[in-house]
């Protein structure tokens, strides 16, 4: 039997072959797809893939191209989302993974390009990818909602809006819902979609993926104020300078690690409930220990 | 009968109030609202949107809901081209159609959010429309690459790194193919396929839409060198002060004139292949007379 780090790399390769592949076919442009590539091929953990591919595998299925498609199309657009948030009018990022960002390396106005190019690639991989139609409609409204302007956009500006305002927990919660729960929540349940599960099954995937995306959201904060620049590859402790809205700053070092233990521990719950139907639940259990290491380490 | 007046207007107005319409049951975020209306309601001839209606019409089909909703989709992804392209990053303008450019009432931030949360609700709403699932998903297929990085996205970067170069006319071509030409296109070939054409019609369809589209764009930059800032409502002679490549520059005034009636002939002959099928040519050629007029014309 596989190991779950060859599981987990197996999909990486996939998913990095397939968004490779789709933009050398589609961008004749030739600065334009050294920029997206750019982005693309600077690594990250490929959390949202691995989300949507592991939770499609725990329903014992054969990883086929389509999901693989799916979860290629879905780190596009949280790689657009990293690129514009990265731009001068909005985090002024130089760093990111190491490497300077996108805007650093091809200018502002071709990281703009190179964004919305990757955000438009992105609808077209899913609308063509290999699976049924009334799923990839399903998929696309799915996809849309979540990364536009009810979901990941909306958060993107409330968070810019608030900052410099002391906020609410529950404000801050709304904000990172949309901000990163929406794409985690959208990995989760496409993995249940394209194996056909039913509608209470995707509801117990739903609220475990909101769950496990405030916990992602939480354990960014903390990893930002406990780490240094050299471990985390980006310049650190910025939110704070910013005056960022965020965990540790509104319920101090204690009490976000004890929020994240919270949402990890509901999220857990919730995983209880798909022991009911035909769910690999060991596999997503690992899922949510990976998920709980990430946590705890910087990588 | 109506007159093709009161057909444009009933058209416009009923883009117009599904573009308002999704964007205030979607967007909740208040100012990303705000910033997304202010350029969708800022006006524009919503020319795609009335391309794609009238050709639909031609085809003597009564107008329906899921035909406004593909066009208003079309017309989010022009007007987030357009945010796009007047940040500083890109075109740097501080007028649009008489007004000042979203960035400058909203901040650069929340203009490329405005812009993103457009291009994905473009998505959505056509996801979502009442139309066939088999045609929503070629249609957004179709958008997504006529929009994208093989199309208009790609031809924004190519107009961008041009900037500065002499280039030829099969260079500036190819620019304008894919940085105008691609949406029109889309416009003329999606009122076919709503319409359920052959393959032989949209074909035809397809080569009349490229050669209005170079049309289109030939006449935008004979109006940039003979109109004032008054009239157009934005910065004119812009393209010359930042040594864009245009066809008065390449061909001069006369010349560029005699383009621009070349591809309105080429495009009246394919228009005539329509006159085999049961297409009511003459709403086509009102279309078409109505392109030509605009070509003459300031508004």
């Amino acid at each position: 039997m596989k190991s779950f780090e060859a599981i987990q790399q197996e999909i990486i390769d996939a998913v990095e072959t397939e968004m490779v592949r789709f933009i050398s076919e589609q961008v004749t442009e030739e600065q334009l797809q050294e920029s997206m590539r750019y982005s693309i091929e600077a690594g990250g953990k490929r959390l949202r893939p691995l989300l949507l591919c592991l939770t499609a595998s725990a329903f014992k299925n054969p990883l086929e191209q389509g999901t693989i498609q799916v979860a290629a199309a879905l780190e596009m657009i949280h790689t657009y989302s990293l690129i514009h948030d990265d731009l001068p009018a909005m985090d002024n990022d130089d760093l990111r993974r190491g490497k300077p960002t996108n805007h650093k390396v091809f200018g502002e106005g071709l990281a703009i390009l190179a964004g919305d190019g990757l955000l438009t690639l992105a609808f077209q991989l899913v609308s063509q990818a290999s699976i049924d139609a009334d799923k990839k409609i399903t998929l696309l409204q799915l996809l849309s909602q979540a990364a536009g302007s009810s979901g990941m956009v909306a958060g993107q500006v409330a968070d810019i809006l608030g900052e410099g305002q002391q906020l609410s927990l529950e404000e801050l919660i709304a904000i990172h819902q949309r901000k990163t729960g929406e794409l985690i929540r959208f990995a989760v349940l496409a993995g249940g979609i394209l194996t056909n599960q039913s509608a209470s099954t995707l509801a117990d995937l739903e609220a475990f993926a909101m769950h496990l995306g405030l916990a992602f959201q939480i354990r960014d904060d903390i990893l930002d104020v406990i780490s240094s620049t050299e471990e985390l590859g980006k310049a650190t402790q910025k939110d704070a300078s910013l005056e960022k809205n965020t965990y540790p700053a509104l319920l101090g070092l204690d009490g976000a690690k004890e929020a994240f233990a919270h949402e990890m521990a509901q999220a857990q719950q919730r995983l209880a409930m798909l022991e009911q139907v035909n769910c690999d639940v060991v596999l997503l259990s690992m899922v949510f220990q990976w998920f709980a290491l990430e946590g705890k380490g910087v990588k």
